[in-house]
């Protein structure tokens, strides 16, 4: 997608070699013009596939989820990273690896808003390990539904998240893909159709 | 907001005279279709007060933030509950109490997103006693911006978080107002703009 793609290379930032900061447009403050047309394109790269609803993790993958559900018109499932009073039977619950902050994490969503009829589409942020999308492809089997696709904005494709999703057969699309951020230069793959 | 309040009648469930489970509709599995009216009717309410951006703390906000902003056409803001290698210096941070949570935790929001001339619109899903708008409203003013406005989908008005908005003079607007909880009965005010 092109519009995201120059803005990553305008604004985005290289904290190291594995963070690009996006908080400037995406992930803390939103551009809501770019954030509707993330909406729009991967309501037009899935609909074909008929999503019956959209699962994100929370926080950061909310608003693409929102925008593409809106677009779709169906609803958004957000699973939560915090078992709670009113979260805390009839789930289902996997577990999720975060290599960013090195700890594990639970992740939770109630079993009454997915049934086996349903076929989801799981929208994110971004990709690197796969971890947060393998957590939501467990509890999408668990509860006997279908994976429609998976639609990312930033997909750091030199990570292995994309080459196991792709090894699977899985629908992904990601809108920029990122070549690497060695030596602090972001280096972006120029077309998103093209896998590696 | 008429469509609300029947939703909240007819799929909200009451956990204990305090907690309101609307996670079927709102903040679970979100119904897309509410969800932009909800856009819709905080645009119609403060647009005339001119908001330059909408203000939320992650999670449960982020969706009617990300709504209100696509009618209003600005930005909005995710303020973090945890800090992060990206977001630790260059910060307001403020303390928030959680009385569900019996915890204090503190949210972040990074210098770069709010300038002295902002006039900044908070969007969250409830209020209750007040203490995540406090939190923001801490920060807006240590910003130096200006606060436009409060708008909450569901607020618990025998709790006392709208009455101290109210008693500084607030511009605050609530979409459905809980009148009590009491014995697993929802009792709402039937009109959103009496204060009580």
């Amino acid at each position: 997608m092109k519009s995201l793609r120059e803005r990553v290379l305008s604004d985005g930032k290289v904290l190291n070699d594995n963070v690009l900061q996006v908080g400037s447009f995406l992930n803390h403050m939103v551009d809501i013009n770019l954030l509707h047309e993330i909406g729009k394109e991967f309501a037009k790269v899935f609909k074909d596939l008929k999503p019956t609803k959209i699962i994100t993790i929370e926080a950061s993958g909310i608003p693409m989820a929102a925008l593409c559900a809106l677009e779709l018109g169906i609803p958004f499932i957000v699973a939560k990273k915090q078992s709670s009073s009113i979260l805390k039977e009839n789930i289902f619950k996997a577990e999720v690896f975060s290599y960013t902050k090195q700890k594990a994490f639970s992740i939770y969503v109630s079993r009454d808003v997915i049934k086996g009829d349903d076929r989801l589409l799981i929208i994110d942020d971004f990709l690197a390990s796969g971890e947060a999308v393998s957590g939501l492809i467990k509890i999408i089997n668990e509860a006997n539904a279908t994976l429609a696709g998976v639609g990312i904005c930033i997909e750091k494709t030199y990570q292995n998240g994309a080459k196991d999703l792709y090894s699977k057969n899985i629908n992904l699309h990601s809108l920029v893909r990122i070549k690497s951020l060695a030596g602090g230069v972001i280096s972006l793959y120029d077309d998103e159709s093209k896998k590696y």
